[in-house]
Order: C-alpha cells, then sequence, then structure tokens
C-alpha cells in the first residue's frame, strides 16, 4: 500500500507488538490446556490451597472472564453469560450448583477456539479502538485503554490463576 | 517531526503499545507492593501451600528474575546476580542460606527503581530490538523475540507467582 519505508516499517512493529501480545495469550492457553489434560475431573474439584477456591472455580471463573473479552473486543455475542453469576458475581462457597469438570472443560475449548478465530480476524489498528466499557470522553484523555490493554490484562489474570491451579497437580 | 499525519498516528500507536506493556508491569508491581505492605517478615517465611515455596522464595525469585531483565533489555549491569544460584537454579529447599525477608524486600524496591528509570530512557523503537539472548540469524526469523516481548512474558511470570503469594494473606 505504502512505499514509504519508514512508514512500512512502524506499521510491522505495529503488526509485531499486537502479535506478541496474542502470542503471549496463546502461551497461557497452552498451559492451561497442559495442565488441564493432566488433571482428572475429581483434582479438579480439589481446593488449590486449604480454604481457597477450587479448580473447578477457577477454570469456570476464567472461562467466564475469557467469554466476557467477547463484550470488550466487540467481537460478537457471548457464549456462557450466566456463568458470571456462579463464578464472578458470586464465591466458589456460595452453594449454587456449578457445572461439571468435563462441562467447563468443553465451555473453555468452545470460548478459546473462537476468541483466537475472531482476534485473527483483527487487523492491528482495530486493538487501539475503545473498549466497550470505556465512554468516548474517557477515552480521549486515556487512550491507552484500549482492546489491546484487555488482552494485555487478562492474559496477567489468567497467569495469575493459572499459578494457583498449577497446585492441583502433583509434585514431582 | 513528521508532517505525514497517517505515519504520525502509527507511530502514536506504537508509543502506546510499549506504554501499554509497562504500566500492565507497573500493575503488578504495585500488586505485590501492596502484598508486602500487609504481610509480617514470619508470614513471608510460611510455604503459600503445604509442601509448595514459600513467600521468600518465591520473593527472592521474583527478584532475580525481574534482575535479569537488566540483562535481556541491555540496560547495564544486574544489582543481584548472586540471587540466581539461590532462586532460579536451586529449589526453596536446598538448604542455601537465604537472604532475610527485609533483605529481599530491599532488593525488590531496588531493582525495580532502577528499572524503571532504565525502561523511562527507552524510546518505543528500542522495544522491538532483538533481546541479549537471541542471535541475529534466529531473530530475523522471529522478530516477535523482542524486547517488549520479554517484558510482557516477564510480567505474566510474575501475576503466575503473585497467585501464590497472595495465599500467604488472610481470608477476608
Amino acid at each position: 500500500m505504502s512505499t514509504n519505508t519508514t512508514e512500512t516499517t512502524t506499521e510491522d512493529l505495529l503488526k509485531l507488538s499486537v502479535k506478541i501480545a496474542i502470542s503471549n495469550w496463546e502461551l497461557q492457553n497452552t498451559r492451561l490446556n497442559g495442565l488441564l489434560d493432566k488433571l482428572t475431573d475429581e483434582q479438579l474439584l480439589v481446593q488449590t490451597a486449604p480454604g481457597r477456591n477450587s479448580g473447578v472455580y477457577l477454570l469456570g471463573h476464567l472461562i467466564a472472564v475469557s467469554d466476557g473479552m467477547f463484550t470488550f473486543l466487540e467481537l460478537g455475542e457471548r457464549l456462557y453469560p450466566h456463568l458470571d453469576h456462579i463464578f464472578i458475581k458470586n464465591p466458589d462457597t456460595s452453594g449454587i450448583e456449578k457445572p461439571t469438570a468435563a462441562e467447563l472443560k468443553e465451555c473453555w475449548n468452545k470460548v478459546n477456539t473462537l476468541l483466537k478465530q475472531k482476534m485473527d480476524s483483527m487487523k492491528p489498528a482495530d486493538w487501539f479502538v475503545k473498549h466497550s466499557a470505556i465512554s468516548a470522553e474517557d477515552f480521549e484523555k486515556e487512550p491507552h485503554r484500549n482492546k489491546l490493554n484487555i488482552l494485555i490484562n487478562r492474559t496477567n489474570h489468567q497467569s495469575y490463576h493459572m499459578g494457583q491451579l498449577t497446585y492441583l497437580s502433583n509434585k514431582a
């Protein structure tokens, strides 16, 4: 499109910055998938530490938060909005019936497969648009509160809980 | 510098992408600082879960990894290279004498203060240069393995252990 080498280079770097954010998100997904492959459904029901959230609760929580990205990134309808009530708005100990580990694993895969598909259709500049939960006025003052920020923030959130989920696995 | 509006916009976005990565790193630091303010030195000595790493070990580990960023990002000499032996190359149970919690808190603050200062002196394009541990040949094939990737990756690593360290705090 452009014959200006300098401009092309800057655009290339912008593309790279998005690629890096997405690949770090995918890396976290790969790690969690690896852990889920190792754990039995029974192991997922166990608390990650005494008195702390169970594996099933944290998995449901991560699904709900990732599913919420469809909204924040304006990528279409969410798949499982009802999970917010169980896994975000209420604690593990709420007594509200939870889906089974097997059901959650399926939701987890579906959310990530569709998110990846939708993200792949985004152009680099699309990531620098305001996310759905900030007003145009606030975004003008804080232009870093864009979709890329949501992705990086949610990746960190997932890493945080991955550190806890890993306590479900047997020690070497 | 430039009168080309399109180019300026792309450069602005590039600057934003770096700002977002740094601000997410700072957010993790702020969170860990908040936790460290709440915990006593005695609490930091406790295991984060039965049979898992202690707070002191994880703090030392995070210091060593952040300190390593001086090398990866080519920001000058490391402050505490000797911590690698205790907190990266050996496990919590090695029996090697560890610095005290108070000493580690001081190291943690010094590393982050200096890292922030050095990062602030970097220009956006500096983040897209290859990091110190990849060869020029490999970088040509994989240009996303740059300094920005190191920062985002290390931020995720810190979040991962932050999720574990938070288990040292009292439940609400």
